[in-house]
């Protein structure tokens, strides 16, 4: 299983319109802290906070160069909360319809058979 | 664009390992209450207000069948956050890859023909 609180910080990271933005963004590339964060209309502290969330979580890292500070995502920053998102709460109820219909069908064939 | 508030509290509800917890335990099918929250090793306030941030994310559903409330998962509950973290954050970036593949082989292909 997954790293608990890994999980519980990338599904933080994404739990707020301007995080989920500045992922937007950095989903084309990397960018200055400027273009990652800039018109979100909130204040330089409050966007430091929202930073700070997506680096925990291993959404984002940031590469300095001199006096610039790059944003970008990381490879597997949000890939957990993906995967888990994706397989247990979607597949495993579709699994769950397969398993009924095979029941079903074998029910059928059954009575056909006998 | 999908509503912001509501991708808020579909991330928030599964920041939580409790909370991801009854949604597994869900993902099989309709449970009671107390099958659906029982062995977490908190106390019943803590589960209610688990199944509120739960309810109020649209993730699952009560019904009320006389003296029992059974939870089932609601069928597009997780959808909106699924779909935002798969396609944005993973599939754009991909593009990405592929356009600067292509590039390079328009480049490459430039250069054999001259």
């Amino acid at each position: 299983m997954i790293n608990n609180s890994l999980l519980d910080r990338a599904f933080t990271a994404c739990a707020h319109p301007i995080r989920r933005g500045i992922i937007e963004r950095l989903a084309g590339g990397e960018l200055t802290v400027g273009e990652a964060t800039g018109d979100f209309g909130v204040s330089k502290p409050a966007i430091s906070r929202h930073l700070r969330v997506l680096e925990e979580a291993g959404a984002i890292t940031r590469v300095i160069d001199g006096r610039n500070h790059r944003l970008r995502l990381t490879e597997q920053g949000l890939a957990g909360a993906r995967d888990w998102i994706s397989q247990r709460a979607l597949w495993e109820r579709k699994f769950d319809v397969i398993d009924e219909y095979l029941a079903t069908r074998r029910l059928a064939d059954g009575d056909g058979r006998e």
